[in-house]
């Protein structure tokens, strides 16, 4: 690799997750992890979803030079509908340069793929497609894998929760893969040009994922960052990333991602487009945002954000807010029509980008250009006349079958957050919502990680398929490695929070097992079993780094004289000791009256039950009294 | 002071919170903070909440050794129905020590008040005593001005939300505020040995406030940072602190925290009964728990935890559970019931005790020792039998006119939160619900003020009056200075999201202040009215540290030539020459079909539009797209 600039040889974070075991489930080989547990807990592995990759295989041999193993290769290949062709020829505008001089900016990816391919004339290659022709693929039968987790095993657990409508089933089927994503209820972003992308659904009846924005700017980063970014942002659990560069190297920069990439890769072609007219939204015409797509396809880009419901009459609904038009692809057009008085040439070009989706299977995201940016401008009439213009498109994009997803708000108070989630299910047919944040308040920023987490978890328990996270830096500046893990764990946590509230059948066995460890103090395993470890340890370490403590049975709050986790032995050789608990009068739903009396009687019967008690044991009881939370 | 040991000459933080001024209103002098903005935002002045008494007062004389002023003190002797009394004698073992050295331990706090105040014999000198009686005290009187803010400016205000039966008054008056004390729907903790307190309220009508926790352990922390911890928690937002303190030194901890605190303090008498019987829970008696309770009353207590609804026949519910008991208090109870095969003496002389509350007036905190540790235990038959019995518990203090609120959980999935603010309100008389997050998933340590805050805002927004923080450091260990300002903050920023979803009128003018900035590029006055100044600018500075760019019209996210925010001028320019906005459909709750249709009919409107403004106007207009929020 002697060709290679020093620059360019990125380092990228490799190596297990602590506590962790890559495995490979299946004829398919489906990745997921397996935390390890003490022995002493005589517990088995506990299996989480995984989107790290091979990175996070000790077995795989990592080359950012030479990209990933091209998984899905064979399966596109086996299906005989797509053909190979010369790729359009990269031009200096498309990095954003002047000229054919390059040494300004990121030497090209090694290898680069000459022959993209594309489907056939007259052939669709859209995962909805086959699904719509009663055809189970490959990528649908990945997802089933990866979606149950284990789930058979689960049988016994009893499911609850409050799904506002999704249908989650006990055990996910290849058939029911199929039947999701062809009635436009889930999508599997798979761009037939990112063979390296492991397959996953997004879909409200599917596990609630999260995406990662990463990307240049005008002002700041470089390629090795970015891809940095991208590694680093899976490994905590990116389910997709958004490369959102803008300004010089775009081409390449998006290269080096894509091909070192396990997730479906999304992007905003409108950022390169504007680009390429020197960042002039009059100039922008629709042969120069196709020509985009067309580049941005063959390289391997699995779903395109589309602000094509900024219509022309929407954009004076915008007047009245205090924050206005915060999207920067929603302005770019709102200027655009502004200048041309016309209607936007996304919109009336709709059909024709679709063909050009379903020729490499991309999906669609059509974007929000008119989501509030501020709290008083939330669910206004611009919001959802661009809402009602999605639900349009997104019937429009079906009849063509291909995915869509619908990104959503914003910044939204908790009282408006599910009209949007509610709106958006009724007008665009159940398709896959991805919403950002909403964030839940203004007055936080440096905070926003969490004002948006809180949103977040209510809209994906309402029904959202994908949370975009939003980082501690938002409003404030660009994220660097430790904003991406913040952000990406705190969404993280939203979504499994989300899962927990809509009663998904095997989101509760990780709570489980993490609280089975706090109570018995497997400190170890409470850090494995976390989605951080390594804060967690950290954290137990500033108060008590001795190694003994590890395996103390006490913690820092409360000190070896206090555990109230003790007693609850003492609790359960009580119980034990029973032919039945105690009455439960809680059901009943007493008035205060009737509570003391039912109380009173529960307080007697409990008498009697420690009379026998005393005379049946003896042993002295340990002391413990360590509440964590704080009394 | 040469008396005074180095180590106990505390720094605490001091001086104004950066572009705020502390102003005091009306006849009382009611503390609030202005926040000053740019001259060009020709914006008055935001008042807010201010928990931080004299310590961000530049003309507030700041002395440790002296404490701070006796507000209330002329209030409570106005009154005419307190008396002096002979202090009891402190002992050894208050502090947990052996014997009478105390060269190990915390000095006491000079000029220690000697004679404190009760009740004359047979009076009542609690707030709900007094409002019952038809009397508004001054305390009314200064919760009523501080819970305004001004709002008699805000008529204009439209006010939404959804409040679940709460009744949030367009303006506070005295007289509302007694009418809330007097039937139990909130609460003035303000023991008349604290006259040091600003008084405030906790209920669901009025702001929602939070709690911060602060205690040395058994195994870390002294003197000096626990009062460092409370004087930095208020200046963040903490309405009120509890001293968790155990171990050594624990009263003389107290007094200094007590004398040096403008907030209600709180505290859980049984962690220093226990101290007392050397940690053995078996040797509680009630005559040592009654003494206790005499202790910390004489020194300002504001409100006792007592765990006094953790009956005998309720321990047994706890055995099918995962994790137990969690709560210290809980289960010190819990382990005394067994050993003693009795019922637990904090309910049988439950009467006696309120006897003491109303002596001091101190207000109950009836503590949840059940409450769940995991998702697991959420909702069960312990916790909810408990909270019957809390129900009962807080018609008996009422009968004395004992002012009370009830501790909530603990952990909790976001679907089974409703039930817990339901129940509460029904089973205790809507008496104020104080709940520990909830945290809504187990598998987070590390970030647990997420999990939780994502709780806090819901259960908020559902009617819970004040929020007990919870920091990063939870289940992990203690928190330091930094986790306690992570804590608040985030609780702050839950306890505003849950005022904005009730439809507080005054909640929004913030965040309406804040984005109105942010639209405007005044950076510093977003930084000043955030939540966090420091962070937040900090943040800022990181990618953009050039004093210039605090006055850029343009942020690190987009760069200088992309900003979204230039384009709404224009399209306020366009609205402002238009008879009416375009039509909005929006409410219409249209179907798909119908949907194309009314927007290919705005669209024409548009066109139309469009066109009569070209013949209007002809001026460049400067491109603009800094989506702030990632596209």
């Amino acid at each position: 690799m002697a060709d290679v600039p020093a620059r360019t040889e990125m380092r990228v974070t490799t190596g297990p997750i602590r506590g962790s075991k890559k495995i490979h489930v299946g004829p398919l080989k489906v990745a997921m992890r397996e935390i390890h547990l003490e022995p002493s807990s005589g517990e088995p592995p506990v299996r989480v979803y995984d989107t790290s990759g091979p990175y996070t295989d000790p077995d795989a041999r990592i080359d950012i030079m030479a990209g990933l193993p091209a998984l899905r290769r064979d399966w596109i290949m086996a299906r005989g509908d797509v053909e190979e062709y010369d790729a359009r020829e990269i031009k200096p505008e498309d990095n954003g340069l002047k000229g054919p001089d390059r040494s300004a900016g990121v030497q090209p990816f090694p290898n680069l793929v000459k022959r993209p391919l594309r489907a056939r004339a007259g052939a669709n290659v859209s995962q909805m497609h086959y699904a719509r022709r009663g055809i189970i693929t490959p990528e649908m039968e990945y997802v089933a894998e990866r979606e149950n987790l284990g789930r058979a095993r689960l049988a016994s657990y009893v499911r609850d929760g409050e799904s506002f409508g999704a249908s989650i089933p006990d055990y996910v089927t290849p058939e029911f893969v199929r039947d999701e994503v062809a009635r436009g209820r889930a999508i599997i972003p798979s761009n037939i040009n990112h063979p390296e992308s492991e397959p996953m659904a997004i879909g409200r009846n599917f596990l609630v994922k999260i995406n990662a924005n990463i990307g240049n700017s005008a002002v700041a980063s470089d390629v090795a960052s970015e891809v940095d970014k991208l590694v680093w942002s899976i490994r905590w659990g990116a389910d997709t990333v958004m490369d959102l560069s803008t300004g010089r190297n775009i081409h390449d920069t998006r290269e080096w991602i894509l091909r070192n990439s396990p997730v479906p890769i999304g992007t905003v072609p409108i950022y390169q487009a504007l680009e390429k007219v020197g960042g002039i939204a009059e100039d922008l015409t629709w042969e120069i945002f196709r020509d985009t797509l067309i580049e941005q396809a063959e390289q391997g880009v699995d779903y395109f954000t589309i602000h094509a419901g900024v219509r022309l009459a929407y954009i004076p609904m915008a007047a009245r807010r205090v924050t206005g038009i915060v999207s920067r692809g929603g302005s770019i057009m709102a200027k655009w029509c502004l200048a041309h008085h016309r209607e936007s040439f996304l919109y009336d070009h709709f059909d024709e980008i679709t063909e050009i989706m379903k020729a490499y299977d991309i999906a669609y995201s059509l974007g929000d250009g008119l989501r509030p940016g501020s709290i008083a401008d939330a669910n206004d009439e611009a919001q959802f006349s661009e809402l009602y213009t999605l639900g349009e498109l997104t019937h429009r994009a079906w009849k063509q079958d291909v995915q869509v997803m619908i990104e959503g708000p914003g910044h939204v108070p908790m009282h408006k957050i599910k009209e949007n989630m509610e709106k958006q299910l009724q007008v665009c047919g159940e398709a896959p919502f991805y919403t950002l944040g909403p964030l839940t308040t203004d007055i936080a920023p440096g905070y926003d990680h969490i004002t948006s987490g809180i949103g977040a978890a209510q809209i994906g328990w309402y029904g959202t398929a994908m949370l975009c996270y939003v980082t501690p830096k938002e409003h404030l500046g660009l994220p660097d490695r430790d904003d991406v893990k913040v952000g990406v764990v705190t969404y993280k946590l939203a979504a499994h929070a989300a899962d927990l509230a809509k009663g998904h059948p095997a989101a509760q066995v990780r709570d489980d097992a993490l609280s089975r460890a706090r109570f018995e103090f497997r400190w170890r395993d409470q850090f494995n079993l976390s989605l951080d470890p390594e804060t967690a340890e950290q954290y137990h370490d500033q108060t008590l780094p001795a190694e003994g403590a590890k395996s103390a049975h006490f913690c820092s709050m409360c000190g070896p004289k206090f555990c109230s986790m003790k007693i609850t032995q003492e609790v359960r050789d009580f119980a034990a000791k029973k032919n039945q608990p105690a009455d439960g009068f809680v059901e009943a739903g007493l008035t205060g009256a009737e509570t003391a009396a039912a109380s009173k009687a529960a307080a007697l019967k409990g008498m009697e039950e420690m009379s026998r008690l005393f005379k049946e044991k003896g042993s002295e009881l340990y002391m413990g009294a360590g509440g964590r939370d704080h009394d």
